[in-house]
């Protein structure tokens, strides 16, 4: 070790009580692990709150009701679980789990490896949860190595967002469409697809649930976007579809009709690409839904006008990168190292410590899932 | 030709009209085709009308507000389309359409193949669109020659039910699953289902909507039956998927909360199965529901509280026995012959000819539905 590293350091615990009636969001001082061969010990200097980290940091919790009790590292933020809700948490109850997917950091310790070792002193991104800590070991060969002088500000969304991005036009790909749609699409990750899309030359149609979303990405040169929150919204949706023959769809808030909506868009769309010939059951054009998010905890509504060559179901980057195999895999990641500061970068509103964060405030605001809105954990 | 074949013939025809405001059913006059080299000409004797028949029959007319002007041949009976519908049937508004998906009779002439010629005066099953009808016109290649002797009435429904209930188990198969859930189970091809899963040694979770259609299929050996009606249903639901390891569910239904529930219990009982190790996103364990029927024409809601690895789509027979081939495909119909009178047997509990058909009170009673009740049309 080249590094003095503390014996013990804080990571936040998020935890359901074994009644499944309360969530609890607390510190817990632990050991400090001693990286083992072909492991690195990272100090987090930065960690982002995605949307993907509040399933595990808040749950189903009735933030409104949130309260505190105790100080600074002994703090404790507590909030009532809904009682309809809580079979969906009952597998998790009675554990405190760590949270965090992503962040970044300097490389404070090494295991013997050669590997392990090239990494010292070097800022890496790293991904695998319990990152809302001090510190993180990770396997060696897992930590994306930054080129020198990155701040770890820039590298701490590496993974989840690019990849994610990514993964949607290797998804069109592979699954046979030729353009895509995706909603809550002024979000960091809206963003950087509507740029990677635009690099790549992919039809993209981007939907928003205001005219300040919209702006924002038309003035990053989006060229379809699709206001929900405007009466025309399913007569503009159906000329995007049609212009574009986009025929896959990410959805980000899951809940209510803006899925179905999609598929029935799309099937107007078919219908009109292909003339003549009615058939009883639909198009025969394949559309496929994915829900990636779920920004709306509400049922999702599908009204079924879309004929019977239809697909709606859950895509997950982890599963997909296993899919996608290594090699591939790595492909995108240099992608995104290279295009850090430009096609992949991240903005944060609020930067907020672990103990920050313990604050019936800081939770809401992070829960508020508002476009433009991105908190950054700074350990 | 052998038989004396009229130069004329009625057929039933369902138009929505060109405002997509109303839709009608009448009987038109049509001359009789004369077969092709390779073609038979096929007195249709019965021919059911399927839950699959439905929407071109009826559409989302308001059958409550049907009339009927003219009698007899010249019968026209009209109802209001409601406005919020008139999207989905847009792309067929301004014609006059045949209807019904298969049926059987007897073959009165036949093109100069051999194949045609050696039908003639056979009864043969026959699938294709525009059964309705008194005669039908259709390749020799595509009518299933049944046993001699077989009453028509024994071969009206070789096809929909027979084929849909066997590609379920063909696809669970084909998709790496191993046991299957079937809503509407009382159903006829519910029934069918049964004896095959029975017969094959396939689990199958049976989900009924009363405790009659319970009995029905319990009287026929059912091993599981849940009853949707019963306040207990999703702790029997999970405990017939935790027992049986189903992750494919086909949903006739459609609308409603029943497609989520079972992805519900699905993931309940993955967990279950594979106790430990809470994931944020919900078991690995990939749970499907195809819906291939809209007994119920609301929307389709979903809870999502089944993780990420989940999907819902359209199943639908013919993409089906395209995916398989033609040999595999064979290899059903064949098994659908020999097990006419015993495995694919179906029931009906009502005969009509073409022209009773145009009455309100008969097409409400085809359109309500009701497990049980099965229309044969001997036109």
């Amino acid at each position: 070790m080249t590094t003095t590293v503390p014996d013990t350091f804080l990571q936040l615990r998020s935890e359901v009580t074994a009644d499944g009636s309360e969530l609890r969001l607390s510190l817990a001082r632990v050991p400090t692990p001693k990286p083992g061969d072909g492991e690195v010990l990272v100090r987090v200097r930065a960690t982002p709150i995605n949307p993907s980290d509040l399933g595990l940091l808040v749950g189903p919790a009735d933030l409104e009701a949130a309260k505190v009790s105790g100080s600074g590292e002994a703090a404790v933020l507590s909030a009532p679980i809904p009682p309809s809700l809580r079979r969906a948490v009952a597998a998790r109850a009675g554990a405190a789990l760590p949270v965090g997917n992503e962040g970044a950091g300097e490389v404070v310790a090494a295991g013997a490896s050669a590997a392990a070792q090239a990494l010292l002193g070097r800022t890496v991104a790293i991904l695998g949860g319990e990152m809302y800590a001090e510190y993180r070991c990770v396997r060696a060969a897992d930590a994306l190595l930054l080129p020198e002088g990155t701040d770890p500000r820039d590298g701490a969304s590496c993974f989840v967002n690019p990849l994610t991005a990514l993964g949607m036009v290797e998804t069109m790909k592979l699954e046979g469409h030729s353009g895509l749609v995706h909603t809550a699409a002024a979000s960091n990750l809206g963003q950087m697809l509507n740029r990677i899309c635009l690099e790549d030359g992919v039809p993209l149609v981007n939907i928003v649930r205001s005219p300040a979303q919209a702006k924002i990405l038309k003035d990053q040169g989006a060229k379809i976007v699709c206001d929900s929150s405007q009466p025309d919204f399913m007569e503009s949706l159906v000329a995007a579809l049609t212009e574009t023959g986009a025929t896959l769809g990410f959805d980000a808030t899951g809940g209510g009709k803006l899925a179905g909506q999609i598929l029935t868009g799309m099937e107007v769309a078919a219908n009109a690409r292909s003339p003549g010939g009615f058939s009883r059951y639909g198009s025969t054009t394949h559309k496929q839904v994915y829900i990636y998010g779920g920004l709306d905890t509400g049922p999702t509504e599908l009204n079924r006008a879309f004929g019977m060559a239809w697909g709606l179901g859950g895509w997950l980057l982890t599963p997909f990168l296993i899919r996608i195999g290594k090699e591939a895999a790595d492909r995108l990641r240099a992608r995104v190292v290279a295009g850090l500061k430009t096609t992949f970068a991240s903005g944060y509103t609020t930067e907020v410590s672990l103990t920050d964060l313990l604050t019936p405030e800081a939770v809401r605001a992070c829960n508020r899932k508002a476009t433009g809105e991105k908190f950054l954990v700074r350990p």
